[in-house]
């Protein structure tokens, strides 16, 4: 893939015309966010442009696409993904080539023709706010909302490590444009599904805290999942509720898998190795966040942990 | 209370010496982070300055007046207030006289000689930025942390209707002046009080939905909050808690007071009136949220509420 800079992309996009611009797999804040700026951007300048449907396109970000999609790509479409890390994230692709790609992940192996990969970038709304920006496109609420909810999403409302002094800045520059933000921030960070509230009512009323609070085991059994009508997204970050007890420098979290084996999630603060504990059962991870499977039963794991706990001499 | 300018407060700076930075009752991020970055900047310009001990410092923000405080009030010393609304809320006042005031509530009466109010700033660590930058004050690590601390706090990592585009430029700035924000908002943000998560699992397995989700109740008995150990910091933020359940426009919350009255907190989305709701019950407050007090038991309470729904029409 030939490289471009931002005044480069600029240009490549003023030189074409009858784009299509492609989001990814379970598509989040970021990748359809960008789309909708970028769309947005695009028909300010008097271009042909429009969002190629996401079939897995939630309610929380509809309103962001409204009257920007089609249904299907074109011969003549000059082809743009953004915050597409591989071909085979694409959400929808009948075997046309990617023309061009806007990227954060580092990962990404260059499958569009040119295109940037900027893995400083917190989100890829950053470089969509830069492209814009190169290109002389003032920003209007709509647009600016759009980049704004991908820089957030992707940062967890700024609070993230990988919040940067540009995506603060990014941020602003959206406000100072008119985005309104307060209901934004409301739904997408604020709002809580009931049935992921329950999970996190359940494992406070069952973690077990060892070493005077310091360590925690919050077991979570298969049925209470199933009565609680979880999905897997509502449990995606419930390996963090633990560690974000007052006091606990280390959590385990534990869900039975469709196997009937136990599923470690370890999340730790500095002093504690969440790796280290999970290389004692042939997982692994970083110091912070590390996993492992067990194949054993949740009462059993327990025990299991608890004996890692001494071996790392943290009980 | 004559008005300054940002230029003129970075004069006054520069043409005195000595300084005593005074901090409000019940500190908090704000008034702490103010009075941090002020004293650090003025001593990084050679000034002799400090911080009057705060009797009700909390454990969270002991480390960003670490080295920065004196015990008392010295005759000569020029004093400047950061963040105190009125002369009432001085955490520390033997009689000696205010000198100069930095605030942002629109209800100070302007109690110091001279100084400067903007109700428009999110946070008073906004004009503290402003003044250290007019004073050419270079920002270090723990000044830009503690500007950090006073911008988030006040905004709540920047998800609150106030925050502008301004707060966030203040943000990046501490970001890029070497600020680990990461940490910040996890000690400030993503940590939980366990006494306050069990009222969190309380309310969500007794909380009453009404009208498909859209209304709920959430009676806290007080013996449940005697139980779970809470403090009165812990159920401040506890109205918003079913207002943020995915599908409610409008939460009611009921706490008990220690005279068996119930004290109702309403918290509503735009097309739900918290204010006519609590008007009912001769309360007050504003449309988003509203408050009310009534001469009963809860279970009573709660009647009277559901037939307010009625009266509304939200039932």
């Amino acid at each position: 893939m030939k490289t471009l800079t931002i005044p480069e992309i600029a240009c490549f996009f003023k030189a074409n015309d009858h784009f299509l611009i492609l989001t990814h797999r379970r598509p989040d804040g970021d990748t359809l966010g960008c789309a909708a700026a970028l769309c947005r951007g695009l028909r300010s300048l008097g271009k042909t442009a429009a969002i190629l449907e996401n079939p897995q396109l939630t309610d929380k970000y509809r309103p962001y696409l409204e009257g920007l999609t089609v249904p299907s790509f074109e011969t003549g479409m000059v082809t743009v993904s953004v915050d597409v890390a591989s071909l085979d994230m694409l959400a929808k692709n009948a075997g046309f080539p990617v023309r061009l790609l806007l990227d954060h992940h580092g990962t990404n192996p260059g499958f569009a023709e040119e295109g940037l990969i900027v893995p400083e970038a917190a989100a890829t709304g950053e470089l969509i706010f830069d492209v814009l920006e190169a290109m002389g496109v003032t920003l209007d609420q709509a647009t600016a909302e759009a980049i704004y909810v991908a820089v957030s999403t992707d940062t967890g409302c700024f609070r993230y490590s990988n919040t940067t002094a540009k995506t603060l800045r990014v941020a602003a520059a959206c406000l100072a444009a008119g985005a309104e933000t307060y209901p934004i921030n409301q739904e997408m960070f604020e709002k809580r599904r009931f049935a992921r509230l329950r999970i996190d009512a359940y494992i406070t009323e069952h973690v077990v805290f060892y070493a005077e609070g310091r360590l925690a085991i919050a077991a979570i059994p298969l049925e209470v999942e199933k009565n609680c009508g979880v999905t897997e997204d509502d449990m995606e970050s419930v390996s963090t509720f633990a560690r974000n007890i007052e006091g606990v420098c280390l959590a385990v979290t534990m869900r039975t898998l469709p196997d009937g084996q136990t599923k470690l999630s370890v999340r730790s603060a500095p002093g504690y190795d969440a790796a280290a504990l999970c290389a004692l059962f042939g997982g692994g991870g970083h110091k912070a966040a590390a996993g492992a499977t067990l194949p054993m039963a949740q009462d059993e794991a327990k025990l299991a942990v608890e004996n890692a706990f001494r071996q790392l001499g943290y009980l």
